[in-house]
């Protein structure tokens, strides 16, 4: 692989030159998802021609597991009824952010030294709910059209290493070799091979003290060159020293860019196999929690 | 109204005689949502020719209420990271069941004094999640094809009141009357005005100790002969003496029904003026919940 | 009653002159619990004379009411166990301050103008627990003597109102009725008869939006003047216009007092004028939580 | 070593034989708490002779660890005050039964296959909470005299091991070389060097999957024989195969006792060898639980 690697003081300034801060108005809060237009919906659901669905949610992490400290609450209580009859109620308890739920961000959930998202101030963050960039900026749903990049099927090789993070040079490459195009207000699906990491290693992906491969920084290049509104992963930021402090992350707050982190990628992956396309629908509803930081969520892909 | 209400026995005896036990097979926990067909999605998404979306959830109820005595769980935390930058995430805690949450009933989450649905023991019901009838029965996600039943629209009065419970006669006139086909698989979404109930009461619907208008068990047929799928509804059972334990609840055990509480009814309602339709493409994307008996949820519409 | 209420630059002014910040040195965090020493302890124990215990505490409160709005969580779940034999664990989960639980308030609850205890900074208060004056100052127990005021049994009325709140003034009145000394160190006992208003209100004490009765800033003196180390209350502040902005739970940050909110003492007033005597042990023994600013608490009195 | 081991057949039938069910009345649901009168805790009084104090509790467990899979929550809020005032609450969330949490069992916590303390059914067992053995029955506190046993210190090894679990007869040979008298009513206090182990070892104590060492089920004929109320202790039930259920936790509904598991002993211990005695009060105040099957707390003792 020839691609130059962008240094730590090339990616920050590109992220400060390229930012979209303003683009959508001073008082803008939606960020990319402003480029999912009534137009970009029909795109997708032009995509959904054969009625068949499948999950992009890994399990609601109720199981302690070494990437998963601080599991999810789950309590059941039964009520008693008269009659004969019954009934049962459970509450659950999530804090979804880290490395085990299938969740979306919202652009309040990470800034950089110069403010969140389009400018903002982190005084913004208060402690019973953010005020700016919220998670109810995309309440009516992101609906869009999703593009599939496979990783492990472009490299032969059955998941992501740390020695090799994907690259925006890959990107552009996987996307050519898949004849697919990238286009405005997509949902960029990066599959990385998660599955097959935690088969193959002891410690599952994302475990705290081993580094974990995943995407590199000059993937933002990419990511911004093809005006992509929302980036979907099941390996995240190629963890590295803080050449780049968010890492990918940064595409939240620079760029406006929903994230949608510990996606469940490999049996989407299978069905573009069989399907013979890399292109759907992508359904995202994420709850409507004022204030709130992101949502556990339940993506829904449509071929 | 020349309508005669059905007797408790008669609601009893239509519910046994009529159940869908079996109908899918002995094992089946899909229920109802196994006649949402690749083809019913098709013809769900071929009614979503503008690309315009509306959300169907309430607020994520934080804030306590007469009618939501338990209020779910917002916790904010600021993460320091260093370089300047930071970072903020949050938890939530729900227990969603209940007059406040938009959510979805799984099929496990009410049964009748001959069992579960399908004819599961309640035995099935665990301390640490069901074992039959659990909300990832429906992981893929429910598209199909939504109903809009606008009673307060028919009746030119703002809301179903407390003396007039909505019938299985009334809604077939509605549907009439809006010139709307109730057909195999779709969601059928009644409208009942509850947020114009609650700007002319001081204490919002739902409020315990105040009887509360609603459906009444008489829909329970008009459900079944339209082999419905899913029930979206703002208000609910009407609220009445044990003539019929579960209500129009029922239709979760005896028909296979999933049940959309609480939803937010007012806007969609806006929508179907505006476009001059009641139907349209609707995305139940539940969480991913193993042994959930149901999920917060946003239901996104498209039309 | 002739005594002159303080205006309220008067007791900001005092607030000032005699906190005692320093006191016990620039890096002290026990506040006012220093006055507590070996000796004090053995006081203590010298008054439980007859081994009668009584519990101060409220119930858990887990039901909800006007008065506790955000209930304390309280799931069950049963253990599965072979051989015929079984067990069940439950999850408690609480926000113990406000009006509803018994606790106690840890020396970085609440801070004036000036900071919070001994001059800290609110900076010190992180998002994942506070660096200055958390509860696990106290985790050794606070053992002390307790002496109580009974206002009720002192005014001959059921409890106190809101035309006349406890002033500092009544306080020393109290003591010299009940021929008992308030000594440096102890835990001072305000009984007013909360249990007595909310049988003789609809609403119970506590609920926002009325007034509630209780203790006039003027006492603020007293708990100062006689080196009280503990205030432990039923009714607490006298709610009033911002003339005081944190009333008597000043006495946290400027005395270094511990606050034991909501305590439950009609069955304590009662052991009192059996045992004839308005002194006792008191017994507090906050759960360790690291960075925590309180603890939900049952204080035990023995006589 | 040569006390003879008794067989599972021979424990069984002694907690059979020997069990407290109808000594204190056929509706008792304190247990041996009752052998705690108002002169037993005169007795513990006595032993407070110097006024020093010492937490027997390990801090909240925040933090995740191999043997705390499901760390408590702690979630902090801060108030805004105006007036240049402010303030900070916070949210504690603990299911503190299991390996890290120092807590006490009620007497509902664990039955055998005849049933619960006293012989009640497990259907007492409620959805919302327990209907029999629930911790509110010692709501007016636990204090007594605690009796330490030193086994390190007797063994002149840092803790104890796997190979050599602690048994009712080197119980026995502790107390006499301690010089002291384990009395009915006492809360035994079992140090076995649980630090000590975690210094040593990669993984802590209680990690599943590492079989633990504690005390052998002998050790219940120890506890009844001398009619012991409260079992302290930081390690807990030696793990072995089945051949007693629920091991020594069976002194719970067998005889009626108070365990307090998870218990600081360190601090404990290295105070009895100072002081030159075994013998203190102590004191226990669980949080009021209607139907709760337990507490998390801090037990302190006092010299």
């Amino acid at each position: 692989m020839s691609e130059t690697m962008p240094s730590q003081a090339e990616m920050q300034a590109y992220l400060t030159e390229h930012k979209n801060w303003g683009r959508w108005g001073k008082e803008d809060q939606r960020g990319a998802i402003n480029l999912i237009t009534a137009e970009k919906r029909l795109e997708a659901i032009a995509l959904a021609r054969k009625g068949r669905t499948v999950s992009l949610s890994r399990p609601f992490p109720k199981n302690p597991a070494p990437n998963n400290p601080t599991p999810a609450m789950h309590w059941m209580r039964a009520l008693e009824r008269p009659f004969g009859v019954g009934g049962v109620i459970d509450f659950y308890g999530i804090s979804y952010h880290g490395q085990s739920s299938t969740h979306i961000d919202a652009l309040c959930h990470v800034w950089g030294d110069q403010g969140l998202w389009n400018g903002a101030s982190p005084d913004m963050i208060r402690a019973d709910g953010t005020r700016w960039g919220a998670i109810t900026n995309w309440s009516d749903g992101i609906i869009t059209r999703g593009v599939v990049l496979d990783v492990p099927r472009f490299r032969n090789q059955p998941f992501v290493t740390k020695d090799r993070p994907v690259t925006g040079g890959e990107m552009e490459a996987i996307a050519k070799a898949q004849d697919v195009e990238v286009r405005p207000g997509d949902a960029l699906i990066v599959y990385s091979g998660r599955e097959a990491y935690d088969r193959a290693n002891e410690l599952p992906w994302g475990t705290p003290g081993i580094p974990r491969p995943g995407l590199h920084p000059s993937t933002l290049r990419f990511i911004h060159e093809h005006d992509v509104s929302v980036l979907v992963w099941d390996m995240m930021d190629d963890e590295r020293e803080a050449d780049c402090p968010w890492g990918v992350h940064s595409a939240i707050f620079a760029f406006g860019v929903a994230l949608v982190d510990n996606a469940l990628l490999e049996p989407l992956a299978g069905v573009c196999a069989e399907e013979g396309r890399h292109e759907m629908m992508l359904m995202l509803c994420p709850l409507v929690v004022e204030g709130g930081t992101g949502s556990p969520l339940n993506p829904v892909a449509m071929f």
